[in-house]
């Protein structure tokens, strides 16, 4: 097997690219990138957010313990860089990348109007895990815009040209490889005599 | 805001689309597909997976606490899928897909030879938390296929075309549009008297 062993380290990739909105109590707000995040449960959802205790983010979180999930994109690539390096200790990170507060209906934590996707989550425990703590939240509500539903009504993500994750590095979404399923969907076998409808 | 209001669901993507193997304690193995995985704390290195309980691996991961993440990639995603879709319950997927078990230091759970990056895991805690229990572990080796390395001897995994899984399709990875902190990087400003290193 030509493969190397190496200690342990974070390899499980392509993640998201996410930027994680939030506020304390007296209105304040911050947005923070996270690759540490994702799906927890299906029913009810349930998602996280790991955040380290130093991060401007991870006293927000745990006073009103309210947090949005903002999917990115190409076009946000720039902001959503930005914010995972520079603190909200030292300037209003919205501002600085022309991002938009909006409320929808949490009581503190805003979303970003300029991300495709925005998912209102509200925790159910935190973990303390080591250099991380794991934000364990229930989702809320989800605000999706309108401009990436396909003729059929239904929701195509991949328009919104989502921006992936992968061992530092930023990217986009490439080729279409099938659906969930497509390995077992049964090929339409041709019949050899055509019907014709007609009676012989 | 364009945006619509939609009820609580799972929206966080692009997802890795991995391959998870384990076992029981008789040597049995199963190999299953999951997007709800993720890294959790960097330091120690932690990661979650989250099982249905009436998974067929369910079983084998409360029993021996081990599991591998296998990263898949493009040329495995017929196999990622099925495996998603099939249960081990009705037939050998690994022989089925043509996979291969290597062990490598875990005690019962295989690694997947095909698989570029295969990261070992021992479970440290089950939350159950609704329809899928979420298996948090720590990270204990990390195998990775030298054929990815690049010529200055980094893990260039953009080489083996991950698979990512976004809202029920499957994907490849797109261009490449930075590395962290690329947002913030000082250009270098050409100076406009050129150093000829001598004297005037």
């Amino acid at each position: 097997m030509a493969k190397q062993q190496w200690k342990p380290g974070n390899m499980v990739y392509p993640l998201p690219a996410v930027m994680v909105t939030c506020a304390d109590k007296s209105g304040r707000y911050n947005v923070m990138t996270a690759a540490w995040t994702g799906t927890i449960c299906s029913d009810p959802p349930m998602v996280y957010v790991s955040v380290r205790k130093n991060r401007f983010s991870h006293h927000m979180l745990m006073e009103t313990k309210e947090y949005v999930i903002n999917l990115t994109t190409e076009a946000l690539a720039q902001a959503t860089d930005f914010v995972g390096v520079r603190s909200g200790r030292d300037m209003d990170k919205f501002e600085e990348m022309h991002l938009t507060p909006v409320m929808g209906t949490l009581k503190y934590a805003p979303m970003i109007k300029e991300s495709p996707v925005c998912i209102e989550c509200v925790v159910t425990q935190v973990l303390e895990l080591g250099s991380h703590d794991m934000f364990i939240a229930e989702v809320r509500h989800v605000f999706a815009d309108e401009k990436y539903m396909d003729a059929a009504g239904r929701f195509d993500l991949a328009k919104a040209k989502p921006l992936a994750y992968v061992h530092g590095q930023y990217y986009g979404i490439g080729r279409h490889i099938g659906r969930f399923g497509f390995s077992v969907q049964k090929k339409k076998i041709p019949s050899k005599k055509k019907h014709t409808g007609r009676k012989k």
